[in-house]
């Protein structure tokens, strides 16, 4: 099946934030990555894990700069975009990007959570065009998963 | 055409919190405020800005007291019924708000984000009656975007 | 009607963690703990009370232990169960947990967020085996409701 534009949009952001996709992406445990029902997808929380490593960790406006948050925010929603790669064959299957949802690990007195999670909004855009554009809410949080710098997560139409 | 009775309870409340409707709410960036798919509409995060200015900032149980942060609730939620207005042309058109989260700026001993949530569940169902009754889910985090003291998301069923 | 699988495996965890089953679950104001729209089902928060009383509070990673933290994860799944069985009869109407959201009231440096919600995860699937397995988002917020350790909201396929 050749690949088509978006598929191809994917691979090129994927490759170019160094992501194996022939990797597989491991999640243990009594829970899923992605579940569909209906026509409806739901992706699980996402860190910025390449292979088998968090490669942005720490607090934001702390021992993290914005722009390394906004490079974190663009790998989890690349994660999320191989998850649905997977069980639907193809990215082009993703009608609308419903919600996300981002979680920013934040210093006390860090209030660009809105600006990481462009990161995010921008890669989902520059994947799917306007099938990328999604509703979205970005919050501080204290700490996240292996001390990641954002976890996102993701709702769908297909 | 005639406003119905839930947009009237809208245009009271909205009057009564200072909420110019006629100004635009901008949201920029690849992210939009509100997508409906089949019969359920997503809201973006919604803080409490009125006009240009977020009018309740900083944690509650610090610099933000619990009325204060009520009212940022109310003005959240007030914010998410103008855009679904925006988008539906009426507010009647929201035949069951299914969830709100509200996401509280909290003082690390505050633990009254239930009853902050309060303000935007009371105007939900002062605007919407029976429609405006919700699933919600109120948690305390450590900061939001603009230094925001509530940030609201919903979806509801059109 | 005689109690099938499920609703054994429910009423036998609840009664492992002294839940009683005969006793409402209140929840006040104008929200309510469960909505159904069409063949979704969603949840509110629930925090790990038994009777009036929340039963584990406080910081995981400070106050708490994680398997402290876990059992009130486990608390939080077993009260959502309770409101669904509630509401549609049996456990056995619900096909499939779609989404369960596991905020943790986390130390700073606490970063096992994943590891509390698997006590969550481990109870529906001990419940409803494959129909409990679920997509998942798990962080770690400044503080909670009434100072509790977790809260968990869900949403189902019934």
């Amino acid at each position: 099946m050749p690949l088509n534009t978006v598929d191809k949009a994917f691979e090129t952001q994927a490759h170019a934030l160094g992501f194996d996709l022939n990797r597989e992406i491991k999640i243990g445990g009594h829970y899923v990555p992605v579940i569909a029902h209906g026509h409806v997808v739901y992706v699980s929380g996402q860190i910025p894990r390449i292979g088998d490593q968090v490669v942005v960790i720490g607090a934001a406006g702390a021992e993290v700069s914005l722009s390394q948050a906004q490079l974190a925010a663009k790998i989890c929603a690349l994660r999320a975009l191989a998850l649905l790669r997977n069980q639907l064959g193809s990215i082009s299957q993703i009608k609308q990007v419903l919600r996300i949802n981002v979680y920013v690990n934040s210093a006390c007195d860090f209030t660009q959570q809105s600006e990481v999670a462009d990161g995010a909004s921008d890669l989902l855009f520059e994947v799917l065009g306007e099938a990328g554009r999604h509703t979205r809410t970005s919050v501080g949080v204290a700490q996240l998963p292996k001390g990641a710098t954002v976890e996102l997560d993701l709702i769908a139409a297909i």
